[in-house]
């Protein structure tokens, strides 16, 4: 016999009002009036799917450069804010997605905080992070690694603009209120080990440096360069299976563990084979998409969003999506990242694919991008 | 050299304004204007420490028993509102303290949520909860486990009131979007094991049932008795060390694992000794205390909170606190819950003792309950 | 296709015996000339099923209390020899299971060693065993535990004398080269803890000290005492399911992993229900059982094994093997340790149920004890 | 007070003769006559230091490929006979060095076995070795695995004859009673997998392809190929700190762990830079090397071991060591094998640096190869 109300139902009345009031004075509340807004049946974030196209925020990450200095703004960010969580400016429940300049001859001064990064490249060669002492030179499509409280500051000695996009976890570490910040003493830190060195440790998998004692939380690999990626996600297109809902997906992981870079994000490298359309899945965890080469379009909740190069977007928790390379003939590239490691860690992940209509939504509108 | 603005500094000007509407119509914003609010130097939690007389809540609690029935509500229960998540009616950041009553002959119908939540007996003596096949009877000061998914329901045949404190991590599920919450096709589950079978079998420290394979992520554990719980205090308190800051504590574990009760709360039970004061320290964890017996008074930055039998309160991330046993003669025994393991998972645990004045707090004030 | 010699086969000639010389005279062999000796289809164990009788075991042990002391003697311990490993006087491929006896006023002087060992108590109550400075005090059916380099002693201060069994891995600390051995620079070491601290931290199921921080690799309990083992046992005979091959069957494991008690020995604590006759099996593990109470037999490769109180019986691995309590009124306990951690760790456990005769054996013939 | 007889003394006579004729007669002895044979202040391994050099044993290893084929053999490989193991056939008490021979044309019959094994090639270019369904090319210096209980076999498709190392755990496996063997119903698997998957899939150091679900104890890579193994010593030859003992030696891992690649076998390749002449250390475990290129020597307990590409030498448990690379212009390169996943699994393991003389030892001799 199924109940009536699953979730109850309580009429109200005087007295129940009179009886609210009394609650009220003693700072507590009736759970019934609560309930449905507290546990709901399923996941109902605030975050909407959103797309910021590339080509509209460059101009104003550049003008950005032109009116305020790396050690006015301590770092010159532009903030992707999601449509729904205006108040907080944030562009998931978990994550941001930030747009980072540093000009020719400037340093992002050093610091740390108890929120995590990464730094994914898009534009520029040759820039750097300096991250506990040791440097990597940054070009487009690396991944490079700012855990919970490392010490790091970025320079560009080169000639041209350096653009990155920033993925930290400042809304988890906010809503879980343990953001700790503090300014290094000086702009730069000193670097005690030899430039990109653990990248060249740990870059030839099933190798560990015997002489790396390495016991903490996240990843030691500072930067996982974007050419050798790139070259494994052309070998796995050759005849690797993949996955049915996101094709040849590679994870960045920690090799010391095999697990997640870092306690709190994780991040994958994906090939779109030319042609190929993904089945539609959901799952608990926000995403946030680079677009690394390639045009297609990815269908969310419905809604396609296309895509081009350096495009961000995002798909919140349990929303459908299957991704389509709109090109023939090329093959088109992602980067994502998430909170996956967060929600596996607590019990509370949970997948879904798609059944109906073998796995493919009804396209019921697209997004226009502002 | 210490960088001058440690956090950056930017003058408005007209042409910034110009340019933060013209982040503003792209949906992005400049991190400079958000990033001490995004980033802060130390934990700054919206929810204060707060303390509920069980004696001014208790009779709210019976007047829901006549306004309301559990069929009703769904649960019948007063929500403990910090009066800095007022909007959200949560306890604390991440955690619900909420006081349930169950009526003699009525039952609390079955249902499963990806919530986690424990029991905590208060007053009542044989009703009993039901979790995935097993039943178990309550008895004042048993911690009962329900965890993530688990159908459960609540019943009492006996002729007396059931009231309880439901622990609950609503608030950290809904900050992450992970809300699932399914009704049980009828009021009460099938009753698959022997009453209290998981407690008989684990009860013994040191000894696992050959014959269990379990390999869910949370406690088998369904009941941890009071009556063993406290003559483990009593044992202890003749001789072991405890730690400076919470005297003789234990913590409530997983047997299968020797980590907490469950992914996403920890739970300790305490005594301290007569006439003990302990030192002062700060964590990045919530704890929400119930006062099981004895009288005494926790200091919670600078504010002192006395407390007596049942008496509920509520310490936020890195507030400094100490505990006192008023009594000379008697001890003092507390319950307590913590989101301790969510932030140990993520690599977001820190703690700190008081140096100064020998580890105690200057007292600047009493808090004045409502 | 079937291979039509598996293992191969090769037919010797002049020529091929002047080869072996020559492979001879280069510390050299052939792989076919011993190939089915170093891998056999199965295991093919040099250590066979062996009983030795208390009753005759008993006045040895105390004869040996007449001829030499334990400073003498450094332990004063009769090894029981399995017949099949005599040449290294073993009890099994990996295990020892010896006798110790203490008589009044004696103490077996302080030392520790690379192998680890237990102690299941036989007789006497009230002598102790001391490790890395906490002393327990040792009743019949207590399991101590004195692991790998732990410094230990043993003294018997009651008129009575202690006789207990000695488990140890000695066998297998041999085969791995891995034996270390160093005396205390005195007597008895200096005793640190309270006594029976760690018994007393860890007996309650489902708690653990908070100011305990343990990262030994084994069990921080000194001593499982029998009362509660044996109250456990009776309790879970009440309902608990049991295993079809072992009855009422409790693993004593270390509190802070759910894991075994050290990491090359484990042990079991078993009830077998009055009339109860288990389904045999067999597994890749040595185990060493000593009788506890009750009557009864084993059948051990279709023999029959009889057994009563304090008798001590192996069973070599992959023996098919199943238990009888003979009593139609009383329970039977036995006590056991065994390897199976090591084997576990390795990946070369591996157990099989007899499926022939719903798995009972054909018994073929009795043991008649020396 | 030192104990004046730490390992006991007892002072034999005829009473005792007699009392050990009665322990003897009930299948038993005292401990104190074989006490310090069981228990060693150190280890004392039967094994010795010892080294067989490629020129004299490929001859051999041809001469086979004569008198014996692949189906008559099972195997045709020649085993390296430590001397102080010789009854049983071991290179050292855990692991077994061959040398497999497999001709143009010939097939080694598919099997699987609980020993585990590896290949390290040292001649041939093209032939295969193919487990679990998937086939991979085998090259000079490539590491190739054949876990526990996988299927496998071996074929020669080239115009020369391949020649690999063989190393196994077959001694340890037979300590423990637990081989197990399995002929393939044919003499070649069924191929189900791309050739060489696995290698393609995890050759580049932290990523993880998403599609693959691994919980297998060993390593999913099939082979290590030399070519990348030799790069990544190059380049970390340039800068990385590598150790005091080893050089630049990186360890084979298991990606998905970061731990050894089999349970009971670990690898390492190690990069002697020129001239480099290591400090000595020893520790509890069994090493076998096989040299990959250069020349040089191995001083292991004083005694100096030349070396030139192909020798395998053995350095038993507890021997000091060090290394030096003979010469001013050249790197050497050495492959080893070794037990310490099985040391460190049971709490086994030890290292201990040699003090004196700035960690170099006196050389007294030098071993004269048959």
């Amino acid at each position: 016999m199924a109940q009536q109300y699953p979730h109850g139902h309580v009429e109200t009345d005087s007295e129940l009002e009179a009886f609210y009031r009394d609650l009220e004075a003693m700072s507590t509340t009736a759970l019934w009036r609560v309930l449905t807004q507290q546990i709901t049946d399923e996941p109902q974030p605030r975050a909407v799917p959103f797309l910021w196209k590339y080509r509209r925020i460059r101009p104003l990450v550049l003008r950005a450069g032109e009116l305020v200095t790396p050690e006015q703004a301590n770092r010159r960010v532009v903030v992707l804010v999601n449509p729904g969580l205006k108040s907080e400016c944030y562009a998931s429940s978990t994550l941001l997605a930030n747009i980072q300049l540093v000009l020719p001859g400037e340093i992002a001064p050093a610091h740390r905080h108890s929120a995590a990064a990464l730094r994914f490249i898009i534009e520029g060669n040759g820039g750097y992070t300096a991250v506990d002492g040791e440097k990597t030179v940054m070009r487009p499509g690396d991944l490079v690694l700012t855990p919970n409280w490392t010490w790091h500051d970025h320079g560009n000695p080169t000639d041209g603009p350096m653009i990155w996009q920033d993925g930290l976890d400042v809304p988890l570490v906010n809503a879980l209120d343990a953001s700790f910040f503090e300014p290094y003493p000086g702009m730069q830190q000193a670097y005690t080990r030899p430039v990109d060195l653990s990248t060249e440790q740990y870059r030839q998998g099933g190798l560990r440096p015997a002489w790396e004692r390495w016991t903490k939380p996240y990843s030691p690999l500072l930067n996982y360069a974007w050419q050798q990626t790139r070259e494994a996600l052309e070998r796995m297109s050759k005849g690797a299976p993949g996955t049915p809902w996101d094709g040849i997906t590679m994870e960045y992981v920690n090799p010391h563990t095999g697990g997640p870079i870092m306690p709190t994000i994780g991040a994958h490298a994906q090939l779109l084979r030319a042609g190929e359309h993904t089945q539609a899945h959901r799952h608990t965890m926000d995403v946030v998409y680079q677009v690394v080469e390639g045009r297609g379009f990815t269908i969310i909740n419905g809604v396609r969003f296309d895509w081009e190069p350096h495009d961000v977007f995002v798909i919140p928790k349990w929303a459908f999506h299957e991704h389509v390379n709109a090109s023939a003939t090329d093959a088109a590239c992602l980067f994502s990242y998430n909170d996956q490691p967060v929600m596996q860690s607590l019990g509370l992940y949970r997948e879904e694919e798609l059944v109906e209509n073998d796995g493919y939504q009804e396209v019921t509108g697209a997004f226009t991008p502002l």
